[in-house]
């Protein structure tokens, strides 16, 4: 794979064409992707809803019923699929003891001694975001864009177009999907399917900062 | 490129060998794939410092000079190279235009009336993450956690191996490169290039949460 031309080649769509949908096959593999992302500590702070219904779209896109995000609310309903990318709400010591039961299980983890170390040590770096930076929330968000980062490029390497949406109503959305009742909030939404022969965005030229002002080399 | 098999794959790497150096020309693709990260409105709120001198890896390694983050050092002494992901401390109205002219130079934007309307659109969303959302730092900061995302993936795709980092101390590490003059902080190093063969963590099992626990479908 050349990771150059697809990062030079991948968009943002902006319309997709209804009437082309994504393979079960891809969307597996989009899947297992989003499955065995990395995430701090293993922590797998993240919930992920796919919606490939015409009833599950219609809910997702009551979110942008509003002026400022109603933009957004086609890509949605054309899409072949879109992920809501949720965070959990509070990182607990019953979440990381989860994560390691699951690790004990699957042969990650062997023995009583080693489990306690690695729980004191998880929870060493849960309660640094808890109470020192006291920024948990950002914390676990920020996993989450790390699912969204492989997503698109891993979207792109199986040639299917994608949009990342930080831009609908999260409130309405997680009310009506019953997210915090759950322990989630949605952070973003990312329809993924195949672009409209006429969406504008699939011509205009990519447009980055000059290299220098990005990079230093040491 | 089968998606799946890279993320069941890829993994954390805890021991590299020294003497394994990743090929230009792939370390050109990945430095390419971070230039065209996408990030929400186009704002590039980071810089990148790529590292592969002795020299350079010594200065890093120094941000793990402590207890708490020792067990880290030598991955980045030992990598072929370290990505320092770094976020912007501010977003500006200066910055953004600073955006809009590079994307008029690309051909993106044409005309005044355009540009002068996507600056009012894209600031409409810096100043509510400034001012409604107070979270302009940890907005910033999640696009950062994109490119990370892509980077892991990207890497994983050129039979590359690497670490995400969170465990160093960025005061010393902002202190000696400079960063907060210019306007950075730095929140992430990512070693990469080939571990060793007898890296512990290469042969144990992954392990995540089960499927339904993560996922919900609709």
């Amino acid at each position: 794979m050349n990771i150059s031309k697809i990062a030079h080649t991948r968009y943002t769509t902006k319309k997709y064409d209804p009437s082309k949908k994504i393979p079960q096959e891809l969307m597996n593999q989009l899947i297992d992707l989003l499955h065995f992302c990395p995430s701090s500590i293993n922590s797998q702070p993240f919930h992920f809803i796919v919606v490939t219904s015409e009833e599950g779209k219609k809910r997702v896109g009551a979110s942008m019923d509003e002026d400022v995000f109603i933009y957004n609310k086609s890509k949605i309903l054309d899409a072949s699929a879109t992920v809501v990318i949720c965070s959990k709400t509070e990182m607990t010591e019953d979440h990381i003891r989860k994560v390691l039961d699951q690790e004990e299980k699957d042969g990650r983890i062997i023995g009583a001694e080693k489990k306690k170390k690695t729980l004191d040590l998880y929870m060493g770096y849960v309660n640094a975001h808890l109470h020192d930076t006291k920024d948990i929330n950002c914390w676990m968000e920020k996993q989450c864009y790390i699912a969204l980062g492989a997503l698109l490029l891993g979207a792109a390497s199986l040639h299917i177009d994608a949009t990342p949406i930080e831009g609908f109503n999260r409130k309405i959305l997680d009310r009506d999907l019953e997210l915090r009742e759950q322990g989630y909030t949605s952070l973003l939404l990312v329809p993924l399917g195949y672009h409209a022969n006429d969406d504008y965005n699939f011509t205009l030229p990519k447009s980055r900062l000059p290299k220098d002002q990005i990079f230093k080399f040491l």
